[in-house]
């Protein structure tokens, strides 16, 4: 089933310790697009300004992705951000954030959109992604990213969004914030108390924890040695996720557990390089072949 | 086969944000005695000082833990250690600290201990950790803990000792110590090329890595929301996972995938109560059980 993802598309400069690159591929729905275009057809829809790189959209249409739904803002530019990573990889210090066209995102879904039955709302405004969901009545699946911005900013909308979806991914900082707990079991539960059927809280290089009905789990992330650029983990999780969920068209505890098996994998790649250049590089086999040796070191 | 561990065995003064509880039965080869218990025979060597309740000594023999090992001090007094955890459980403060008898601890293994084949190492002084090792020649699996103490002060002891174990145990922040990095899965492949055929990182609430030959894996903790007091959960996980060891009396890579599930469940127990409390409460069949949970949850 096509998966429509609505959020940020931006230009992202990014220092590690070991190297500075510029200009790349980034923003929420483009690693989510990117992420999710190896399960389903992925239809994007964000803002650019005229600044954006024609390479950039080849690039997302050169794995199917759908971009009739990206605006370009004649006189605008692209939201920029800037980041530096600290020596653990995981901390990380943003340097500078233009929104420019983004901070004006009103999302207006074609009609060809409107009929989807998964829908993702990458961070951003709840407001705006409630906006979103009234676009999509039809949908099946609903499921949203947030961040620590929106919780201490824009709680009533949060509150009002929560209550709409079907799922809530969050991390884990965000989701101790959100519930003003410091046990993330305790918090996964509050936050599906709140009103989304299901909750992931993503743990970066310690995996992801699922809270449904009558499910809780933990699955860790795959260890690898390479992590070059983690900027995106996350949206790529939950690319991985959504994107084999709209292709089994099945959302049942099973195929939930098995997807959010496939979202840890796809981000261990995505870490493996700058921006989406690792992403790149592979095919759903390579993706395949990571699930097998995930299920094998989770078997004893 | 029976089990020796050697290493602290204290009284604990714990303080959570909830509650402080004194006079506990504390100590790492307490904690990792109790622990192994559940799954083979266990001979503690340790030393205490006139203080020592013998209601302690009574309950780690109510679980058949051969204590002639741990020696009585006349005229000491028995370690002692007061901590203070934070809001998330995980950090803690040490309030005060008293070795006592153990800061001059000389462990002499009782005769009929010295032909042990699975020795386990808590953590202790390096120079002393090897001095019981060469007590022990017939050993086939001498496994041991350290912490970041020893890191700074005795490196030059933990490397030999590294040279001379089947197996190191450490946590997270003292591998990335000992090793220099901050990518734990480098960190733990660096460790084991110091000496030791496998080492294990603690992850806390995050769970274990395994860094073997062939092998390297990362297990989540069992999720739990009852956190009520984390000291010594990491000795608990030793010992589940060195009592399984000398249960089954192989430590193959599948054995040894299992025993640091079980190391992992047991450890989850540990923390569900005040020192030992909980453990006191529980029987195999409750670790079965949620062994059959855990795997369950890594199922899909």
């Amino acid at each position: 089933m096509p998966l429509i993802v609505v959020g940020s598309v931006a230009i992202d400069n990014v220092e590690t310790p070991l190297e500075r690159r510029d200009n790349l591929l980034g923003g929420s729905a483009t690693h989510f697009s990117y992420a999710a275009s190896f399960f389903t057809s992925v239809r994007l829809v964000g803002v650019v300004g005229a600044d954006w790189p024609e390479q950039h959209t080849e690039m997302l249409n050169s794995r199917g992705i759908d971009t009739s739904g990206l605006h370009v803002v004649a006189d605008g530019k692209t939201f920029t951000w800037t980041g530096r990573y600290h020596d653990n990889m995981n901390d990380r210090d943003t340097l500078d954030v233009q929104l420019n066209v983004f901070g004006e995102f009103d999302p207006v879904l074609p009609e060809q959109y409107r009929r989807a039955k998964y829908v993702f709302l990458a961070n951003g405004v709840p407001a705006v992604q409630m906006k979103v969901l009234s676009q999509v009545p039809g949908r099946r699946l609903a499921v949203a990213d947030t961040m620590d911005l929106w919780i201490n900013t824009a709680r009533e909308d949060l509150d009002e969004l929560l209550k709409q979806l079907d799922g809530l991914v969050l991390n884990d900082s965000e989701a101790k914030l959100l519930t003003n707990t410091e046990n993330l079991v305790t918090a996964g539960h509050r936050v599906r108390e709140m009103g989304p059927k299901f909750v992931v809280i993503k743990k970066g290089e310690h995996g992801a924890m699922f809270f449904g009905e009558h499910e809780t789990y933990v699955l860790p992330a795959f260890p690898t040695t390479d992590v070059i650029d983690p900027t995106g983990a996350g949206d790529s999780f939950a690319g991985g996720m959504m994107g084999y969920l709209a292709e089994q068209d099945n959302f049942d505890p099973a195929t939930l557990k098995t997807a959010l098996a496939y979202g840890i994998l796809v981000a261990s790649y995505n870490v493996e390089g700058f921006g989406l250049e690792r992403m790149h590089s592979i095919t759903r086999k390579d993706i395949e072949s990571r699930m097998a040796e995930y299920r094998k070191m989770l078997s004893f």
